[in-house]
């Protein structure tokens, strides 16, 4: 191995090179602190043909390679196992902006380039890359296509999959494969870009992306709604949908539990409604015409829908700072749970027909088994997919609790399946979900992806103990 | 092999295993009648367990298998070869509506049903499914997924790719994967579905899919318009879509050479322009509100674009049926080009920035080299895709242009590669372009394409000869 490592060294300088323990630490460990490993060196090549002549050494040499970007993934899928035998490849100084094509709608950007640079190539030349995630200042385009991430325009843009359109990628045989395209039609042979969008990073490493652009919308309204039941969410979704088309992008869910350890732990919010309700929904419209005109139309609709019983009442906001105060409401449930205490996370979807069935059973499963049970529910039910966390009823020990989070997964994860749903929305499988994967899909599509991996991956390097 | 048709025909019955020649005649050309083709049986299986048995039977018997659906594709994907070692299996029975689901905008169909079922299955919920051909009425679901079809509404909605959440597919081992999904997000590993859509029947037959429905657009305003060059074509896409957004739905390109061959041979139809223009564009928008607000919408558009100078004059739809018979004129250029007489096809596409270019350079190096040849270019142009058709020079022999026709598609060809497009924008490769296939894709692309096929079909039953 020293040989090895003084390979690397040559290659890339001891500056991008670390081996020295502390100096690798911020890359062996998740941002959440969940997850930790080790590595015999964390290395950060300037450009793709370096990417490819590491792994090249990595092949040689037998060892792992852990890909990463902006190490903001939520399910272990960037940390490395403890047994030391890999390296983290860390593609952060990859970060060029390659080409913008304002009239062809594209941008091509390197992998280590991070989402907030990527949408910003875009504002500069009046377009919109419309991927828009929490952690967007610091997670980078590579990692984003390697765990497809959602967030909160996919009901109107879609998932990152979605988005791109050519893949630069360095195979686990060192080649480089230039599908860079920067084409809405191409029928030529297997669409193999969308093996390595969401594949964690176990076939191959993403170098850049040529990415879809769209026009910028120049209006945006936005209503914070109160709805009786899930059910009524759900109509309300599709009659907003009639009425204003592909104008609704965002339409997120959040319980009165949500609001509350909002309310409580978060500084500077308020309650936007009177009374108290049920259940919420932060709906937005954008549009390319004028602001007046989409405000008028989404009051238009919601004061139909009122009529209709599918709304109890709402507020559109009055400008842009009540837009921004609305989806702070939104954007903090996870740190406002996150300050209440250890709480039970799930990532789950089914389809949006079934939202209301999911949360029924999962409710009065969880209250029968363990009474007193929080539940937490929120997220985009635009798309079907729900943010589903437990606290702990209000006496119980954070200890007891916390050993229940198989138990619990269980149960909320064998509702989803009988739903057809997915235990894995958009934050990936990584190290936490394996285990679920196995037990969820079915053998005859196991064995496909087990196949796909062999193929591309025959050594077995590309970031094992991920996703399979 | 009598005693594999033997074991076909007691699993299908006589009446859906064909083997008299005559019988099997009409499933073994393609409608245009330019492949045919040799088979030892046409069997019809009524569901997916029929299908499954058909592959079991073929794969034990070393029998290869051309599925087949309408029948309508361009490049003899699905005729089978000359030696007769195979049955047609085709779809067509299989044509039920298994679910819809107007809540989660999805529709669950069987390959079978044509493409206009599909789209009526969608309208009864009131809903839309977009994608939209001139073989709408024959057609069939599997067939266009397996051929990733396009057609005129991709601007807006994308490819079949991006309208098909799931599918169920008969792998050539005899199993069936049921990857029917109606989830909008669903993060758990190598998304399978992509390899299957437009893999021309090379990996599995696929049986029924499940596929995204929209809300249906009220108002729809059409536009007949004339512009100096490609240029200010791409320009003026540029422009309506800045400031009408996503409400563009179509953006076609139709060449002067275009229009006068409609005119010479279509009856019933008028230039809706009093002059003459080298270049127009049929453009549509569609949108969820008012007509007359879409209408003034374009019609402010027009007016703003045409005092910046990019659109020479226009004409909007007045009524439903004017919008219709604009898009006969464009619906027709296939058509019309046929009643000329022999013409040469490209199905191209590049960047939309570089459809000028593509168009300049292509014209340019054609008039070199064959002084005369004249150019029947139209198409959609807001995908970069355009159907660049050449017609021989007016006095020449028809028999000596036709010998030219790889010497034509060679110069149109090498000028798209140099300008990162692609040989085939959506109609595929199937027996036409394998040949140009290996001269423009890479080999570490081909390599990872033969890697894929060898895994999912390592008998190379599955439509051997068609896309490898």
């Amino acid at each position: 191995m020293t040989d090895f490592v003084a390979a690397l060294q040559a290659l890339l300088g001891p500056s991008h090179c670390l081996v020295d323990a502390a100096d690798m630490a911020p890359w062996l460990t998740d941002w959440r602190g969940r997850y930790s490993g080790r590595a015999l060196a964390v290395v950060r090549p300037q450009d793709t043909a370096q990417v490819a002549e590491v792994v090249r050494l990595c092949r040689a040499a037998g060892v792992a390679i852990v890909p990463q970007g902006g190490n903001t993934g939520l399910c272990g899928g960037a940390t490395p196992l403890m047994d030391g035998r890999c390296i983290v490849l860390n593609v952060s100084r990859l970060r060029r902006v390659r080409e913008v094509d304002p009239a062809n709608n594209t941008l091509t950007i390197e992998a280590g380039a991070t989402l907030a640079e990527a949408q910003a190539a875009a504002a500069a030349v009046d377009r919109l890359f419309p991927l828009s995630l929490a952690s967007e200042g610091s997670c980078e385009v590579g990692g984003v296509i390697s765990t497809n991430a959602g967030g909160v325009q996919v009901l109107r843009y879609g998932n990152t999959r979605d988005l791109v359109l050519g893949l630069e990628v360095v195979l686990p045989s060192g080649e480089v494969w230039s599908g860079l395209r920067g084409l809405r039609k191409d029928n030529t042979g297997y669409d193999l870009k969308h093996l390595f969008i969401g594949a964690e990073g176990t076939l191959g490493i993403v170098t850049a992306a040529t990415l879809k652009l769209f026009p910028r919308p120049r209006a945006t309204a936005t209503a914070w709604l109160a709805v009786e039941t899930p059910a009524k969410a759900v109509e309300l979704l599709g009659r907003l949908r009639e009425l204003a088309g592909d104008r609704v992008s965002a339409f997120e869910l959040v319980g009165r539990p949500a609001l509350e350890l909002v309310l409580q732990h978060i500084g500077g919010v308020r309650d936007p409604l009177p009374a108290s309700h049920p259940w919420y929904v932060l709906a937005e419209m954008t549009d390319s015409g004028e602001q007046a005109a989409l405000e008028a139309l989404l009051e238009d609709a919601l004061a139909r829908a009122q009529l209709e019983g599918c709304l109890l009442d709402g507020v559109v906001a009055a400008s842009g700072q009540q837009a921004a105060d609305l989806w702070r409401l939104r954007e903090n449930v996870s740190e406002a749970q996150k300050r209440e205490g250890f709480s039970i996370k799930h990532d789950i979807s089914v389809p949006v027909s079934a939202i209301p069935e999911f949360l029924a059973r999962a409710g009065q499963a969880l209250e029968n088994c363990y009474p007193g049970i929080r539940i937490v529910a929120f997220g985009h039910v635009g798309d079907g997919n729900l943010h589903y966390n437990q606290s702990q009823p209000v006496r119980e020990e954070n200890a007891a609790f916390i050993a229940r989070t198989a138990e619990v997964g269980r149960v909320v994860h064998d509702i989803v399946h009988s739903l057809h749903g997915s235990i894995s929305a958009e934050h990936g499988i990584g190290q936490l979900k394996r285990d679920l994967l196995v037990r969820y899909k079915s053998p005859v599509e196991m064995a496909m992806m087990q196949g796909v991996k062999a193929l591309f991956d025959p050594g077995g390097i590309m970031n094992p103990g991920k996703l399979l």
